[in-house]
């Protein structure tokens, strides 16, 4: 029995290390997709989307048998309640991923606007608060997880930033509204996929430290 | 210790209750801090997400007692998941909430903008679906779940249909183009509370059901 448990749960572990990746290649896929105007990896990347959900449920029906079966206690019980948050967060960044990957390609027939906008390095940092998140999680080093904390203020601003740029030249270029608006909407998908990434970082401290760092600004709402 | 368990899962129900009365009033309220221009309804809204996260923090710990102490199987332990995901969902619903607010108040010294909106019908369906996929946890009624995942599709249509008619607002009025993101803004976050409400739904059906209807559109996003 033991045996089996711990199996189960580096099944588990594995299962969202890969789901992880995956949602990370969504994410920088569909930046792609709309920096080269690319509609076949923008397809794609809402095509593989279906994969991710598969994960999400595969991963639920794993934490049910572990609790059902193995009735674990304290940091074992821990883990898994994480992993079960983190799943649901994982796909729903593949769910962002997969509105940017729409907004790309609605903005294929459009005008190109002019390069104001911070978008790629908001997906650079996006990017990597997901992967810091996700190590954090396999090395169940709640240190690398607090950084991706501070990292997300720093998205809030560059969304700020660039919404306040894309309103600007809305307001100077009517022609450019329909652009502009896809563009606010992929810097508001970023910003809550970093908000996501941020509730990981949350949940490993969590499941690490046993300590409730979620609300750490209680009066934030989540962007949109 | 049996006494104890039923008086804990019956403490965990209420709280969500509670809590999903308060995530209605708060959509409510912020809705109607928006059409009557009301700074001191908003802020309220604003202020008072504060106990909805609190609630989740306390249920949060709930579930873990539950969990730890009890070691439930089968229907209970598809109840506590179920109640855990949900507690997840009201705290966003009241996030979402707040963003409502958030843009009241930006549309406060903004020019009105004329009433070709269907915000107000959006939330009054929101705000059933809510209810219902509520009640439906409360008497264990899949039926009425079924139900909220049907209006999902018409918060769908009318979220498009409200953006499309801003957008050709903003082209054809520029003076208009802060006032029209802002009820954009609203439109996408009342259409994701009603996501929410369809996700609330569908973890009832699984626990009363066990059977996932969860990706029952599987290729579609999530709507920013």
């Amino acid at each position: 029995m033991q045996r089996h448990f711990v199996q189960e749960i580096e099944g588990l572990k594995s299962n969202l290390i890969r789901m992880g990746s995956f949602a990370e290649q969504a994410i920088a896929d569909s930046i792609r997709a709309l920096l080269e105007r690319d509609v076949d990896v923008a397809r794609r990347v809402i095509e593989q989307d279906k994969q991710v959900d598969l994960f999400e449920i595969l991963n639920d029906e794993a934490v049910v048998d572990l609790l059902a079966l193995q009735q674990p206690v304290a940091s074992d019980l821990r883990f898994i309640l994480a992993a079960s948050k983190i799943n649901n967060d994982l796909e729903r960044i593949g769910d962002h991923a997969v509105n940017i990957a729409e907004s790309a390609i609605a903005c294929i027939p459009l005008a190109p606007v002019p390069h104001i906008v911070d978008i790629p390095q908001m997906a650079q940092i996006t990017k990597g608060m997901l992967r810091d998140s996700i190590d954090g999680f396999i090395h169940a080093n709640a240190q690398v997880c607090r950084a991706v904390l501070q990292s997300d203020d720093l998205i809030d601003k560059l969304n700020k930033q660039t919404c306040a740029k894309l309103v600007e030249l809305m307001r100077k270029d009517s022609a450019s509204i329909e652009h502009a608006l896809e563009l606010i909407r992929v810097s508001r998908n970023l910003e809550r996929v970093a908000d996501l990434a941020t509730n990981i970082a949350e949940e490993v401290i969590f499941a690490t430290e046993a300590m409730v760092v979620k609300h750490h600004q209680a009066d934030k709402g989540v962007s949109q």
